[in-house]
């Protein structure tokens, strides 16, 4: 029998045995990290090495990168629950109007603007946002109506895996429930935006002191134990893969780590080796945090390959939005957390939405480096052409494009380096006010880069090939191109309707950039 | 995928298409009830209609008695998690040591013996059991290792979904996790006994003033709903059965609701016509949990011919142990709940262990009846012939025998009217002593019951033929029967080193029955 032979002998196969068994289709893993910054691995994502990717120590990472494909210009929303919501319905924020983290509390906003005290002197009011998140039925206030990308998966046959954060909707809503999203398997995944501990000691937070709404469910094995989170979702994620591999169902997981954001407590089997070589506390523990990510992240390779699937199985590695600059427990000098990017989580600027994406293709890709700038939501039509799901239909407009061509190496349709890529966060993050996070607007369009303050009214203008700290403010010194930006980010504000915060002090909705 | 991972992948296939949508392997689901009674239904277990009977509108299990076979002498164990675990494991639960209810905090037994106050001026002592339930791994203290039933269902192929009440296991051991059983899905699984709440409004016990070891987890979706914990674990029952049923994958579906446990509050869809037939508070909060139960069960039944599958889909439905008789809540007089068996659950006596049983397997059964006693370790072989699967290899020592041929009419090997049947609850139930309660074993053969007190050393003898109530001790009127009875009982505790009392005053341990 020749390849073709055999190759027809198994589609007769796989056509008696149901959908299941197709070869053609690649199992894929995401794999999301939580908080975690551009540099904050020993993976170089830019053009050079800075001091922070050589402080992290992630050699799982590195195994990534040298077979994968790395995206130096990758980005994603300034914060959880926007980027979520973009990967599973492949719209940018500004669009879904989710343009803050969405809520554990029924009935209430999670943004500050539930806390009236919290902008009663500011000069902005937030604007009317989608709090509850996604929904895949209409008529849920405050959601956007979306065909999930997992249900398209699911429907196509893949035995479809959620594991750890959820963060995509508000609890009392659908979508809170991933059984509604497409997914086959939940393992811990709900609306909470964090953990309330990482500790098997702590019972992960499910103590009659600590519990919160936040406390991570179904990992009751571990209560008492010497676990770490991260390592229980690990194993929790691994035992889940059994029955798709043995029945030889293609899968989607889902791999949504806590890790590593906030609260910043050590994880012991890595912290004290960073102690050692001088980082302060906060550092320390971050890093250690980072490595346990790491290592989770090796464990998936090893089982892929103990499993004979390495070769079957795609895996993209992402974090959700920029790391946190706002946290003193993470150590350092606040604010520069993200160097050589300007600022962090919840802000505009580069630290809050450039963030570490990989893929690794067995076949297509082989260790190599892409400057095209893509984001989160290109992820939902990548997926869907990666498991060659093609002609479907969404009750949304897909904003993102198909990135799996840049992954093989090749072009992607409708993916120039000047596309025009679009981050909202028209909130005040903090009960407190943080003037270089809080109420912006930034467009990335080739090097160029506008970012607009709604409280100020001012526009900024960067280059970023030259100046990637964004310290260098050329607004006024290239006014054509500063209108030719401030012109196409409105036209983008426009046609999707984003939510823009208005003034206090006589209701009117803040000008568009090009009003200004 | 190299040439040989292409053999490889085509074998893997062959052997897929044997089982995947194969339509001799039959989908099964076993819907389980929390504390319902054997008389607290409709449906007619008995050979006649008691006044019990009359009280609770079940149509739904009328439904599914009316094509199913009934078991008019089905039996369980005195308690929650000794049932539950003899399901997974084959054995009786003098056998595995699981004598009691498994706890939910890591390292505490959840028995009596863990609150020595309690049990201070008792003349008996606690024996050593094993309070962390089943493992499937080794070396797990104060646990018994097995094979569990769904491990063998799920390396069969079947698609093993796990919702609602786990407590086979501690938390902080492995079978904690329903992943570690061979459970491809888990939804709301844990080790908890019973809810903290019914109410979505309360989150199912998930607010910071409510929540305990033993609220619900994975129910995010209904926080601050109308939506009852019975309906919500249905509905997400079913979402899970949607992958599955698509794919032509046999499955099999652990419904274990936790209805009608206490807390004993009102179904609000169903309590107003039970008070207005005259119940009092207390019995129509419970018949509103019972008619809540077999809602659920309505739901199940119209899901499967709304799919198309009743035809291939065996159902067993029953109880884990028998109406709870020491509960006020439950309005009525205590101890009399389960007229016309004595007592309740917890007690060997009948009201304790007979339990409600049917079975609809689609083509065998027709509405019958049987009379021969089975009990719940019978399950655990009874589910692997029906699904097809043989000469399995098991780590324990299984006691069940199937009652598969029971359910369609015909002989069962091993199983005779004769069989013995054996119920051992060698504790103290509450932090107070209850006399018909605490500290008994019993035995069931053929007509004959043998009851021994521990306190006392008294043995008891009852022909249910006659005296279904165990009113009328003939234990000084057949000293032959009870003296053979005595033996049989002995022979099996000594067989199994089932775990016996100690007396406080000397430490010896309490006599075997046909030393007394």
């Amino acid at each position: 029998m020749n390849i073709r032979g055999i190759f027809t002998s198994c589609a007769t196969m796989a056509a008696l045995g149901s959908m299941a068994g197709n070869p053609s289709k690649p199992n894929i893993i995401f794999f999301l990290v939580d908080d975690m910054g551009w540099a904050d691995s020993s993976v170089i994502y830019g053009d050079q090495t800075y001091p922070l990717n050589l402080r992290h120590h992630t050699p799982n990472m590195q195994r990534l990168a040298a077979k994968g494909t790395i995206f130096a210009n990758a980005y994603a929303c300034p914060v959880s629950s926007p980027t979520r919501t973009s990967l599973m319905s492949g719209m940018n924020a500004a669009h879904s109007k989710i343009t803050d983290f969405t809520t554990a509390v029924p009935g209430v906003p999670s943004d500050a603007s539930h806390k009236p005290d919290a902008l009663k002197n500011d000069v902005l009011v937030h604007p009317e946002w989608n709090w509850n998140g996604i929904s895949p039925e209409s008529g849920i206030p405050h959601t956007v109506q979306v065909t999930p990308m997992t249900r398209l998966l699911q429907d196509d046959g893949y035995y479809t895996i959620h594991v750890g954060k959820g963060h995509w909707a508000a609890a009392g809503t659908p979508a809170a429930s991933p059984y509604n999203l497409g997914f086959c398997v939940n393992v811990a995944g709900q609306v909470a935006g964090k953990p309330t501990s990482y500790y098997g000691k702590e019972n992960y937070g499910n103590t009659k002191e600590m519990w919160s709404t936040f406390s991570t469910m179904n990992m009751t094995e571990y209560y008492g134990s010497d676990i770490h989170l991260t390592e229980a979702l690990t194993r929790e994620a691994l035992k889940t893969l059994d029955y798709p591999v043995k029945n030889n169902l293609p899968f989607y997981l889902y791999l949504a780590h806590h890790g590593v954001h906030t609260p910043i407590t050590p994880d012991p089997r890595f912290v004290q080796k960073y102690l050692d070589a001088g980082l302060d506390e906060g550092q320390a523990k971050y890093a250690s945090l980072v490595e346990g990510v790491d290592k989770s992240l090796g464990d998936v390779l090893d089982y892929l390959e103990a499993n004979d699937i390495a070769d079957n199985t795609v895996i993209i590695f992402m974090s959700d939005n920029g790391g946190n600059s706002e946290n003193k427990t993470k150590g350092g000098v606040l604010h520069t957390q993200n160097a050589p990017l300007r600022e962090g989580k919840a802000s505009c600027y580069e630290g809050g939405v450039k963030v570490p994406l990989m893929v690794y293709w067995p076949g297509k890709t082989h260790g190599s480096r892409t400057e095209i700038p893509v984001i989160a939501e290109d992820l939902y039509p990548t997926i869907l052409e990666i498991a060659g799901i093609s002609g479907y239909n969404t009750i949304q407009q897909i904003d993102g494009k198909s990135i799996a061509g840049l992954i093989s190496g090749n072009e992607a349709p409708g993916i120039s380096y000047d596309r025009e890529l679009v981050f909202h966060f028209p909130h005040q993050w903090k009960p407190y006010p943080l003037e270089d996070i809080d109420y912006m607007t930034s467009m990335r369009k080739g090097d160029w880069k506008i970012v607009y303050r709604h409280r100020t009214g001012k526009l900024e203008l960067y280059n970023l090939k030259d100046d990637l700290s964004e310290r260098n403010d050329l607004s006024k010194k290239n006014k054509k191109k500063l209108r030719e930006m401030a012109s196409a980010l409105s036209n983008r504000l426009r046609g999707w309707e984003a939510p823009m915060p208005t003034f206090r002090s006589d209701g009117r909705q803040i000008p568009y950039p090009d009003e200004l």
